[in-house]
């Protein structure tokens, strides 16, 4: 296919949750990308476009397992935070709010990990779905890098905490990671 | 596969968009199904993921498009209503803002609408992309529902209300629509 022999071009923003999921499934898949950096992203969820897009393409390792009840589970994962958690506390929506900012994304980020907590209990393994990383990992570690910016106390989510602990020490998420990224500005480089 | 015996069961509200999207795939798969009202709905994205897995299920009539780029143009455009814009004008984000709360829907559905209106002049035929019903469609009349609630200027979007007129002439969207659920309130039933 075509498409394969093009190298991509990722538009991204190093601290943009919606820029590191595209990046840990670009790294997982082992796709090499030139990366233009953007001031400011917003429409998370066109992000989870490319992700399904990536994963037709490039179905090797795969973000969605083959059983269809996982698939179900794992989108479910994925929407919930995409369209249930990050577009309440982007930077954009935070701004319009003002002054009760961090209260605010505080109320969302808490809100939406309470049944993730829940929904994570029935359905989690060594990750998020069973023992296979899978695109619910690739929407976790970055909006709990958020739930941390914004000090969500995280003591209440156990297997959240337990699956980003375990996720982070993978190299694909590492290598996208916002501290390591071209736009990163000096003072936040690891 | 046994899952396709069982009567499902959808857990809508009359006036949810998002209940609406599922309703116009069931109607459109032909899928017979019991309803059970709820009074609150939210996490929209949880009902993109009932759909992909219908999608799985019952793959005719498909939903989404053959074509890689066209699968991929209409995961953005869905994405783009259930991530960028169907959070930020639900009811319950709504209350917290308070009084100020038709000007923040109508800033969050206008700015949503301006990219949607510029994405569907490069993707649209008779419908979201292309001439085939698809995902996309089942996002976009709920979208456009909410946004007459908040009185938003559809004059704006030619394109957006053109395939809205277009697609709300399809049995689907009809019998799926909020003024005939079995929970519809006597004065809202048309």
């Amino acid at each position: 296919m075509s498409a394969a022999l093009v190298k991509p071009v990722l538009y991204s923003y190093f601290r943009s949750s919606c820029s590191w999921r595209v990046r840990i499934a670009l790294a997982l898949k082992g796709i090499t990308y030139d990366q233009v950096p953007v001031n400011l992203l917003k429409d998370g969820g066109q992000q989870l476009a490319i992700i399904e897009y990536l994963e037709e393409t490039r179905p090797n390792p795969r973000l969605l397992p083959q059983d269809q009840k996982k698939r179900a589970q794992v989108r479910m994962i994925s929407d919930h935070i995409v369209s249930g958690i990050q577009p309440l506390q982007n930077l954009a929506v935070l701004q319009r709010v003002g002054e009760k900012k961090l209260e605010w994304a505080q109320h969302y980020i808490t809100n939406g990990f309470q049944a993730l907590e829940r929904i994570l209990k029935n359905t989690a393994g060594r990750y998020c779905v069973g023992d296979e990383v899978s695109m619910a990992d690739l929407c976790l570690v970055p909006q709990v890098y958020n739930a941390e910016r914004y000090k969500v106390d995280l003591a209440l989510y156990p297997t959240i905490t337990r699956i980003n602990k375990t996720l982070l020490e993978l190299e694909a998420f590492q290598v996208s990671h916002p501290t390591k990224q071209p736009d990163t500005p000096a003072e936040l480089r690891a």
